[in-house]
């Protein structure tokens, strides 16, 4: 038989059990707070038309998307995040309530060049709120944000915020027109990366009069030093523009639901800096940054006004966020945030000979009914090799039931962790396991 | 902006909420007998490269690979099932404990003719040991089956087991040679649709003689008709075989174990009828069946002893089995097994106007601060229509709190059911809730 070399496609993982129980437990935790906040869960297929995913994501986005021809010579394209499949399907089923919270977890594919951190496959956790123009459905994903963030047990995150609309009255007080506005964003979006300096030289490269990126770099220095209660007086030069001025108001209150919902203003900031990068926002964008460990940001979301429109004839108004749960995780790792075991029984019952191995299928049994996790080592073996496995796995205990035991109808309990063994009539095991477990 | 028709591929599916809450519930109960058994978890990717896949899955399957080209030019293929992912896996991480038992839960994806009942994406649920020779790891499998259907609420279905050993001696009855098998397999895997006569016609039409198609009816029907006790003797023709002699006697033991660990006869059956399509089975083949709805096997299973072996240089002993989700959550659906709510939900804050929102604010806050699943409706809005929308979703309570409520600290909770309305102090709002909800 020809041998086939184990292997993976560059960017891809496996992850094995002690990557998945914390995986699991993360995204259980998450799960609890979408659905603490009314959030309903949603799938949508791996495969897509092409025509659904591209053209949403920006001319970067675009190159990353994996797409293939089919069989059936159909152009198709693997999920690339979770925005744009959801937004077909508020178009697709019209019948769905509104305003309409979802929640939804699966994995996204992006044509990206492998490098440490980045990978082809990985998780997004997404929450949307559809169908409300207010700030009140900002206010509800941020809350799912912060309130995800601190049942992980993370401390030092903030979210930032901002409003598309700002961007584009700090454009026009400058006085350049809209085609500015992309390489404006793109500069400023480096601002923690390169400094003031930096993004001044990048300015003056791509196009702008030394006046008018002087003005910028004066109001974003303002932006950034200055609380969340005066914004607007940091924002003041851009008051003379309308729509910088509806979404300043737009912040306030939003802000001022945040401070309701008793979330510390340590934990969120405008940040007049936050461009976002994909084409599809609309109105409020916020990201999710910690100090340590360096990934960049770990949530990434904002208001759509225009994508489900695409899909459906009518304006509909959408706004939610992506938790990116690799990056999540690798948080969790550095601070060793949340202990997991490195197995899930509780007990192995070790496996002698065939004389007794009804009475140990009795036994397992036996426990399994009263919800105990447990594993008959699934073959005879020498009893130290079935020690040294379950010593392995950190299962605390081991159950002896050889034929003395048997005839006695009792058990042979053994705690790995000090080594004592204790006597126990079958019809007590239960209670005697349960009682140590606690 | 060009209008994109909001649309599926064919043979995929949308999951919408009730539809989700639903499945979840299913994969939780399933998950939840997995690690009752000791099973872990274990994830491996969406695309592996082709050759991992090809040449498993036997001549049809084949076909149905959903396979492609990438932009690196690689031949790249879907997850065709978690069988084959998982037996590169073990190849590739020598470290892992061995035995080795492990769950996944992933969709997997056919190039199939999408027809009722038949996805090009659906999920399957498998656990697998790895690593043991005895016929105990077979019964941990089928305790698992029997479970998880059993928590599901299922009454009504049989696991069918039978050996390939049982089959290759029944072949050699016959005095055919080996290229008959396949054909044999084949035949007699239909027997339930097409009955005795439609088997020994297939059999004629392929070559045998009508001698050997008498001897392999006979022997098929004694076994039929035979409880599992006796089934020796139904097989009593087959003895002379040494192959078969030895899977006997392995069947014989694996049953004795199921009878040991309590599951009631009526649950499982020898049926050498049952041949099981894939290339990979080596040994044990089983695969539950309902009698109601009609939709063929829910689970299959079996020992899987060379297929690790093509990935890792050495024999792998291996067993396992998957529970398709699909066909079981359609099982759950006609005998409405599982009742689930249309949401999540409990209480629906009514939004009235900006005067009010952060009193709405800090009751969201205060309720989720007790695990109380709420929301705040995301714009203000007439109450008729809030009102609405959480009956339609079956959130039982409401909740208002306007400026007169604001003022006195307290709020209106409306019990939708019956209509009754209290007035509670907002410090006691949650025992409140928790007292109606339990």
């Amino acid at each position: 038989m020809k041998h086939i070399e184990p292997r993976l496609l560059k960017g891809f993982r496996d992850f094995l059990p002690e990557d998945m129980i914390l995986r699991n437990k993360v995204i259980s935790i998450i799960r609890e707070v979408f659905e603490l906040h009314g959030f309903l869960p949603l799938e949508t297929p791996t495969l897509e038309h092409l025509d659904i995913l591209s053209g949403k994501y920006g001319e970067e986005g675009e190159k990353l998307i994996y797409k293939f021809t089919d069989h059936g010579n159909r152009e198709i394209a693997m999920r690339y995040d979770l925005t744009v499949p959801f937004s077909r399907v508020i178009a697709q089923y019209p019948e769905l309530p509104r305003p309409f919270r979802r929640y939804q977890i699966q994995p996204v594919w992006r044509a990206d060049k492998p490098q440490k951190g980045r990978f082809r496959e990985f998780y997004q956790c997404d929450c949307d709120i559809v169908g409300a123009e207010d700030v009140t459905a900002e206010s509800e994903i941020i809350s799912v944000i912060y309130h995800s963030l601190k049942a992980l047990g993370f401390e030092d995150f903030v979210i930032k915020i901002n409003h598309r609309s700002i961007l584009n009255g700090l454009l026009s007080v400058t006085g350049q027109d809209a085609k500015f506005l992309l390489p404006l964003c793109r500069s400023i979006d480096k601002l923690d990366k390169i400094g003031t300096d930096g993004v001044g030289n990048e300015l003056l490269q791509n196009g702008f009069s030394q006046a008018s990126a002087d003005k910028i770099l004066n109001i974003l220095t303002i932006s950034n030093t200055s609380s969340n209660d005066n914004m607007e007086k940091a924002a003041a030069d851009l008051m003379d523009n309308e729509e910088s001025r509806t979404a300043m108001q737009q912040l306030k209150k939003l802000f001022g639901l945040l401070k309701a919902s008793n979330i510390h203003e340590r934990y969120y900031k405008f940040d007049m800096s936050l461009a976002r990068g994909l084409d599809y926002y609309t109105g409020t964008v916020f990201e999710t940054v910690v100090n340590e460990p360096k990934i960049g940001s770990i949530t990434g979301g904002g208001r759509y006004d225009e994508l489900i429109g695409m899909f459906a004839k009518e304006k509909i108004h959408a706004v939610g966020t992506s938790l990116g749960l690799e990056r999540i995780i690798e948080v969790v790792k550095t601070f060793n945030l949340i202990e997991v075991p490195k197995s899930v029984s509780k007990v192995l019952i070790v496996n002698f000979s065939d004389e007794t191995s009804d009475y140990t299928s009795l036994l397992a049994n036996v426990l399994r009914a009263d919800h105990i996790k447990c594993e008959i080592y699934p073959e005879s073996a020498k009893l130290a090799k079935q020690i040294k496995y379950a010593d392995r796995l950190q299962i605390p205990f081991v159950i002896i039931c050889g034929s003395e035991e048997m005839k006695e109808r009792n058990v042979l309990v053994k705690k790995l962790s000090d080594g004592t063994q204790t006597t126990v009539k079958i019809d007590s095991i239960c209670d005697f396991l349960k009682k140590a477990l606690s």
